[in-house]
């Protein structure tokens, strides 16, 4: 494992109810009892204004956006995130665990809201320059499984409220990025009990460590 | 004046206590008595929800954010406010009468902020296309006594509390794009009382008209 230096970033991806959550907080607890201090965030949020933000944009009473608005705010809660949060926090040498990060908004606003990739891909550039995670894990699952999990935990957010085709662009949009980019990405079964996936989590984590020494 | 079709984009543009708003609603009860159907508006805001991102972006509890982060949420409220009002409008023939728009953000944080011209010009083309205000009113007034005006109103929001370098660097950047584009804006001395300036903007109005005409 790298001593010193810049930290590393890894986001946690997936579409509602694929678990993404409940791992990052298990790989959490892993990585607390020993390495590199490690900063647990989330997007939209992470900071105050985002997390005011982030109830803006999951406020079912708020009702229908622009697509390119919604895409605007999520950006807006991102820029702040990385410059109070994200950037210190790698230059500090820690290492950043995300719940979600830019591919959300290539899979929900890109692919499902429609805006195209390649408007993401502007906004993106714009405001990381070249930063992009060095990790991301991308938890897959059906979307009616995911969307029966995410409905158990109550309440629909405004989001969750979308529809099944919604849900369905956006995991083509992600197992997209995650084929075209196979050095960064690493897709895990998001339909096995937690455990499992755990253990799945476990040995892509260790391998994905063993090839940053090689 | 063009008898049908598609409407006609105004902004009024200037620093705070220019008397922009003073004269955008003098202007207005000028129209309404006679002409094209007239929409009156104001950024940053002009929807519920770019209302409620313009209290985030005034409120001086909220503090410090990323100059970033500003631009990219007074873009958000912008991107409802043209979907919802302004490109509906214009579509529909009604003139619309808008205080402050992008000028503003070049202005603000661009040159206030010092994010430069080429950031914001870049979400400019991102989120317009090729929509750019008919006519631009540029209100000029030293910073001194548009502050002076801007604080016998009461308290000072997130803006105002900048100190005078920051509406210095922002008057000139207004300035700067009056002269680069003489063919759509006017610059207007907003220090004179608002009567006289009402009398400025109404023969500006009215050459303005005529060239359209001719």
């Amino acid at each position: 494992m790298k001593p010193a230096g810049r930290g590393r970033f890894v986001t946690f991806e997936g579409i509602e109810g694929a678990g993404k959550s409940t791992q990052l907080e298990r790989l959490h607890r892993r990585l607390e009892k020993g390495g590199p201090p490690v900063v647990l965030t989330r997007e939209p949020g992470g900071t105050p204004l985002g997390e005011r933000l982030r109830d803006l944009l999951l406020d079912p009473g708020v009702g229908a956006m622009a697509a390119e608005t919604e895409l605007l705010l999520i950006f807006a809660a991102r820029a702040e995130h990385l410059s109070r949060v994200i950037e210190p926090a790698l230059a500090g040498g820690a290492w950043v665990l995300c719940d979600r990060f830019t591919d959300a908004s290539f899979a929900y606003q890109g692919a499902g809201r429609g805006l195209g990739a390649e408007r993401v891909a502007a906004l993106e550039t714009w405001l990381q320059g070249a930063l992009r995670p060095d990790l991301v894990l991308l938890f897959d699952v059906p979307p009616d499984l995911g969307l029966k999990r995410a409905l158990s935990r109550g309440k629909r957010d405004r989001i969750e409220g979308e529809d099944i085709a919604f849900f369905e662009r956006a995991r083509s949009a992600y197992l997209q990025r995650a084929r075209a980019d196979a050095g960064r990405y690493r897709v895990i079964d998001g339909a096995a009990d937690p455990e499992t996936v755990g253990r799945q989590v476990d040995r892509i984590w260790d391998a994905w460590l063993r090839g940053m020494d090689a």
